[in-house]
């Protein structure tokens, strides 16, 4: 039995997320699958992030156990001719036998990406949202300085309830900061971790801000008390990649 | 009855082509069928290249006339709402009734882009050949140099039955360039015209000039006689890009 550290990149596009499902395709039961011929017997995969649907992913990382073990360059090589072209393994590495792909990851950088021009590039699609309206960058810097630090994030979650509730919802935000190349602006979200949906309803609150829907007061306020009503929307799967994971 | 003239770019990846064919999804049958419903009665759509399935565009130039005139703009912003995302409308222009889209094209430009990484980006799958292998830069340069100018360009289209020629065969490639930007190395192709199949064509050439297994008098050759056993295989469609028509 040998442990292996695997690092993907894929599309997600038409995908039903990362975690396996009872029917739909994802990522974890297509990797599964392959292992599964190439170890001749059931693998588990398990994966650092469980990124939703439509969701992509340059550097999501997962482990799992060979009973038999091979070269970790032949496992590669074997994974990525089996695999369908939307899923690419980019490193492999042996680790120890208590290696855990999602307990021992100490930060994750998500990016979110916005098409900016008046017309969508048709390639970018599955990749951007579109978004040609205004945005003020000054109030977007201020949100910033507000979102990044250590808070409890209870408010930009989608899990609300108690029962599926994290067991804190407390989390260090690095930094949050943005790109422009071309047509494109790229939000980076650095953080120790990040609940259900949190960087989706980061992006809404940051683009109702920079829209001047959102006061940078009710932004700070979101951050202190509980369950007040949303003043933003969760944005939509497609432009978000997972882009790196440290361990 | 007034006249369009319209650029605009297509992701291929799902439909069978430009050109409308009796059941399966093209560009043309898109825009005929958006522009039906915006003048109430059939619309005929008039492409300058009958872009293959999968093949993409940035610039392809098409025309058509409206019984009812209505501004540019108005129809550039309605089609754009009608169409999926895979198309959009880039610009549109008032012209005259003898415009036409095909014959009256001087000039086209054509990007093939080959993936030169280890491991091919999952997002670059559907516009991109992976190629890691080598290839000698000196021998492509000289490649190069004996495919531009006039030619007969028979050898290098599909289509070599006498029925379906063209009437001439004979067409001027202006300039085939490339460019290296981190693993992608972009071919542009600029001619006159180009036969069915000819980019395709010209690039496997290339790749057999490149990777030394066809020598460059045995290129050279194909340029002068007619009907030779082929020495180099129709490189497939997705990483082929109608980039620029010039009137």
């Amino acid at each position: 039995m040998q442990r292996y550290k695997i690092k993907i990149a894929y599309d997600g596009t038409s995908y039903c997320g990362f975690q396996r499902q009872s029917t739909d395709p994802t990522i974890q039961a297509t990797l599964e699958e392959a292992l599964h011929h190439l170890d001749q017997q059931p693998v588990q995969v398990v994966g650092a992030s469980r990124t939703d649907a439509k969701v992509h992913a340059m550097g999501q990382v997962a482990h799992f156990d060979l009973k038999t073990p091979r070269p970790a360059k032949s496992i590669q090589n074997a994974l990525n001719a089996r695999l369908p072209k939307e899923i690419r393994v980019l490193e492999i590495d042996e680790v120890e036998a208590d290696f855990h792909a999602r307990f021992h990851a100490k930060q994750k950088v998500y990016t979110y990406t916005l098409s900016r021009s008046s017309l969508q590039s048709p390639f970018l699609r599955h990749h951007t949202l579109h978004f040609p309206h205004p945005l003020d960058l000054s109030l977007l810097d201020q949100a910033i300085e507000i979102l990044q630090g250590t808070h409890d994030f209870i408010q930009f979650s989608n899990t609300t309830s108690k029962e599926n509730r994290s067991p804190s919802t407390v989390r260090t935000l690095y930094a949050i900061r943005y790109e422009v190349k071309q047509e494109l602006m790229t939000f980076f979200f650095t953080g120790d971790g990040f609940l259900y949906n949190m960087v989706r309803n980061l992006m809404g609150a940051l683009i109702e801000v920079g829209s001047k829907k959102m006061s940078l007061a009710a932004l700070a306020q979101l951050l202190k008390e509980e369950l007040q009503p949303r003043a933003f929307t969760t944005m939509p799967p497609y432009p978000l990649t997972l882009k790196e994971i440290s361990y």
